[in-house]
C-alpha cells in the first residue's frame, strides 16, 4: 500500500507548472517487481516495468472500480488490478478481464511517456492527454563515465518545488543551515562572490573561492599539496539543477576549464513537483576517487543525505510558516539573485504552457 | 475516552440512508459495564446496559455542558454524567441534577430504540425523531443453534458502507485480494457459473461449483469421501447480508436444499454506515462441527479475521483512490450484476425514506 | 523545531479576544538559551531572553524568506534567522544581514511588549500594531513570599480558553471528574453553599466548608486538633485565576480574615487562548510549610498535575463534542452563576476591544 494515498485530497485539475517537457520520476533501482505509486503535477501515477525491460506509468486508477494499480502486481504482460484482476499493458490498455470474454474499447487507463536513461527515470507531462515527447530527455553523463563514482535518494517535501529550488541556488544558507555539518566558517559563504547569468532556461550561478583552505573531506579524498582553488557551480534547469563543487592546488590552472583537474563533486539535483504543496527530490552525489587515497564517495553520500535533512526540516517549516502568515511580503537581499532569475524562468514557462494548451 | 471523538467534524444533518428500519449496532459481549460510544448514520450515541439488563441508547451528549455521555458511568438508575454527574434514565430522561432540587423538563436527550436478540444489538433509525420501530429487528437463528459454533468482530472502515456491500456481493475478488489466504484459484472464482435474483429488498447471488476437490479447511472439518458440490449463496438485506457457504458429498443429495447435508459455514456480516465516508462492519462466522472430526470454528474465525483485512486494506484504499479521482465513470463488468442490483435496492429505499419524512 | 507549526492553519487576522491588556505568556524557567515558540490569540510569537536578561517577544517570521524565527539562535545582540543568517534585535530591528552592508529599514519585524515578574511572563497584546502599554502587569506576591513554596507547569488545551475558566470557576465538578484524585464525596461540593459576587472585571466565587473533617494532604502538612474549617476562593480576572483553599481548626478565628490562620494552598491560574480553538493553562500552586510537618508541596504539585491532566481529558472531549452538535442549547443549572458571570465579563471586554481599535 502506498503512503501517498493517505493524504486523500482530490489532486487539482490544472495545476501552475510549467508542462510539455520532461521531469524526473526516481531512479532506476526504484523500480524493482513491484509497482510504485508516485504523484506528479498532481498526476496520480503507478510506475513499473515489466520483465522485458520496459518501463511504464499509468494513471493510478483501475477503470472498473477505482482501486489504485499500484495495490496490483506486475506480470510479463503488464500489470495486473488486485481487486478483481483486470490486466493492463504498458501502454494502458486492458488485456485481459478475468471471467469476461469482451473487453470493451473503454477498458483502458492514460498512459504517460516514461523512460529510463542514466539509470534515471524521466516522465513526460504535457499540456493535454495526447501530448507527446517532442524531444529526448537530457543526458547525464556522470553516472556513465567510469572516472566517477556516486549514490544518491530520494527526499520527500512537504512543501512547494520552487522553495527547494531557492534552497539550492544559494549555498549562502551554508553557514547557517549547515552549520554543523558541511557549513564551517558562515563568513566565508557569505562573502564570496558570486556571480549570475541566465541563457534561455538555464540559469547559472557560480562562486570561486581562490587560495583557500581544503575541507576536511577534500583533503582525506585528494593528495593536495597545500592550499587551494575552489569552485561552487549551480546550473538550474526547470527539471533539475547540477552542483558542481571542488578544488585544485592553488595557481595550478584555469579553475574555469571545463576539464579541469582536481577534486570534484557533482550532484544531480531533480526536483519535481508532487502537488501543489509537496514535492520529490531525487539526488545523486559524485566523486572522482584518486587511486592513491581512499575513496570518500560512501563518506561524502552519507554527509550529503545528513545535510539535506537538515535542509528538509528548514524548508518545511518555511512553508508551514508562509502558511500561517499569508500574503506577506519578502524583503529581498543579495543572495536573492540566483533564486529570482529562476523564478522569473519559471513563471515563463508556466505562460507558454497555458498559452500553448488548445494545441497540445 | 471514545476514539471515534478525535475526528471531531460536525455530523451532517440528513444523510442519504434508508431510514425507519433496524441497524445492527453490534454485538452482545461488545456491551459491558462502561458505555460504549458509536455512531450510526452520523448519530452521535452512547450505548449502555444497565445492571437489571436493560439496554439503551441515547444521544451522545449531556444537556448541561455537551460533554459526551460515554464519557461518564453506569450506574442501576441509568448513566451518570462524568462532568457534573447529571444521572439520565435509558429513555433519556434527567432523573437526578446533583445539588438541585428542581429538574427542569427540559432535561433530557433524546432516545434511539435499541433491542438485543440472537446476542445482536439492533439499533433503530428513523426518519424524525418521534420515529417508533413498526416491527421487530430480524431474527439471525443461527447464534441461538446447537448445531453451530461461532465467533466474530467488528471492524471500522474508512469507506462509505456501499463498498462494503460490492464486496461482499461480488465474491470474485477472492482469486485477487484474497490470493494468499483464502482465493486459491482465481479462474475457479472468476468463471464459475453465477445467478442474481432479487425479491423485493432482498438481492442473492448464488454460484454452485459441482464435483470439485474440497479444500484443506473443508477437508479437515468434514469426513468427506472424496470430491464435493460446494455452494456460495449471499443473501443481501439492507442492514445485513448472510453468506452461506459449505460442500456435501459429490452427488449425494439436492446441492439447493435448505436441509442439505455436508459442512456448512454461515456468515452473518451487519453493514452500518458510521458517517457519510465511514462504516461500521459487524461479523460472525459459524460452522457445524463433526463428532468425528477436530473442531474447526476457531481456524475459521481465524481465517475469517485475516481475510477480512485484507478486503479492509482494498476498500480503503479504492475509497481514498475515488476521493484522489472524483467523477470518473466506472466501467460496468460481469461481476457487477450483484453490487448493481443492491444498489438499486438502497436508492429506492433512500428516495421512499426522504418521501416519508414528513409523516415519520 | 516547535510543535505548534505542524498546525499550518493560516490565523485569524481578527479573533474575538479581550485586547489592549496583559496575558501570561509563560513561565520564567521556560524560556532557556533558546528561542521560544509560542502564539497568543492567534499572534505567532517567539519569546527569548538575551544573555543580559532582555527578554523579548518577536512576530515568529523572519522578514526575508519566512522562516519562522524560532528556528534560529539566541547571540548577545538579539536572535539570528536560522536560514541566511539575519540578526534581529530585542525590538525585532535587523541589525545585520551576512554578506550585506546597507540594512533597508523595512527589514524589521513586530515586536510585542514582554515583561518578567515574579517568574511569570507577561505579553501585552493590543487593538493596533502600535498599542503600548498602559499600566504594568499584575503582580502576585506568593511566588516571592518565603512563607510560600511552590511548583506549577504549562497544559495545553484543544478546547476554547473560556471551557477552561468554567471548570476553574466551577468547582463541583470535582466529585464526578476528580472522583479517584482529589474528589472524595461528591454530596460535599455540590452541596455546599456558593457564593458569587463581582465588582468590575472581577469574579469571586466562594464556598465555605465550616467544621469538616480535614482531607489526608491536610493532616499530613499542617499539625490539626481535630475537625477544621475549609474554604475555597475563587478569584476569576481575565487574564488569570486565583484559588485559594486551605483550613483552620475549627472555631479557631476568622475564616473569611484576609490574614487568617492554618493551612493554604494557593493557585495561580493563567488561561492565555492560542488560537480560536485552543488554548494554554499556565499553573503554579503553593503551600506552606508548616516546621513541625513534613513539607507535602511537592506531593500537592504532583496531585495538581494529575488533576488537571483529568481535566484536560474532559475538557477537550467536551470541545470535540461541541464541534459534533453545533449550535444547540445548554440547559443552566445552579453551580453555572460562576462561569456564566466570566462569561459577561468578557463579552463587554471583547466589545470594548472592538470599539477602542481604531484609537489603539
Amino acid at each position: 500500500m502506498n503512503a501517498i494515498l493517505s493524504a486523500a485530497a482530490p489532486l487539482s485539475a490544472i495545476a501552475p507548472f510549467p508542462l510539455n517537457r520532461w521531469w524526473v520520476a526516481g531512479f532506476t533501482w526504484e523500480l524493482t517487481d513491484k509497482p510504485l505509486a508516485r504523484t506528479f503535477l498532481n498526476r496520480a501515477m503507478v510506475l513499473f516495468r515489466t520483465p522485458d525491460g520496459t518501463v511504464s506509468a499509468l494513471e493510478d486508477r483501475c477503470c472498473h472500480k477505482d482501486l489504485p494499480l499500484s495495490c496490483g502486481s506486475v506480470e510479463a504482460r503488464g500489470l495486473r488490478c488486485g481487486y478483481h484482476g483486470l490486466l493492463y499493458d504498458c501502454a494502458g490498455v486492458c488485456i485481459e478481464i478475468p471471467g469476461q470474454e469482451h473487453i470493451p474499447t473503454k477498458a483502458r487507463v492514460p498512459a504517460y511517456p516514461l523512460r529510463e536513461q542514466d539509470q534515471i527515470l524521466w516522465v513526460w507531462i504535457g499540456s493535454t492527454p495526447e501530448s507527446t515527447p517532442t524531444e529526448d530527455p537530457p543526458h547525464y553523463a556522470v553516472h556513465n563515465d567510469p572516472k566517477y563514482k556516486f549514490g544518491g535518494n530520494s527526499v520527500h517535501y512537504d512543501a512547494p518545488y520552487q522553495l527547494v529550488h531557492d534552497n539550492l541556488l544559494d549555498l549562502s544558507h551554508l553557514g547557517y543551515v549547515h552549520l554543523k555539518t558541511i557549513g564551517g566558517n558562515p563568513g566565508l559563504h557569505m562573502n564570496a562572490e558570486l556571480k549570475v547569468t541566465a541563457v534561455d532556461d538555464v540559469v547559472r550561478v557560480v562562486r570561486l573561492m581562490p587560495d583557500s583552505e581544503p575541507p576536511p573531506t577534500y583533503a582525506a579524498a585528494w593528495p593536495f599539496k597545500g592550499r587551494i582553488d575552489r569552485w561552487q557551480e549551480v546550473e538550474f534547469q526547470v527539471s533539475h539543477l547540477l552542483i558542481w563543487t571542488g578544488g585544485m592546488d592553488a595557481g595550478s590552472g584555469d579553475i574555469r576549464a571545463p576539464d579541469r583537474e582536481g577534486f570534484h563533486m557533482r550532484g544531480f539535483h531533480g526536483v519535481t513537483p508532487e502537488t501543489d504543496h509537496t514535492s520529490h527530490y531525487f539526488w545523486t552525489i559524485a566523486t572522482n576517487p584518486h587511486p592513491d587515497k581512499q575513496d570518500v564517495t560512501q563518506l561524502v553520500v552519507d554527509q550529503t543525505a545528513m545535510t539535506f535533512e537538515e535542509d528538509r526540516v528548514i524548508i518545511d517549516a518555511q512553508w508551514q510558516n508562509q502558511r500561517r502568515f499569508p500574503g506577506r511580503t519578502q524583503l529581498g537581499i543579495h543572495v536573492d539573485a540566483g533564486p529570482a532569475r529562476a523564478r522569473r524562468v519559471i513563471d515563463a514557462l508556466v505562460r507558454q504552457s497555458h498559452q500553448a494548451s488548445p494545441g497540445g
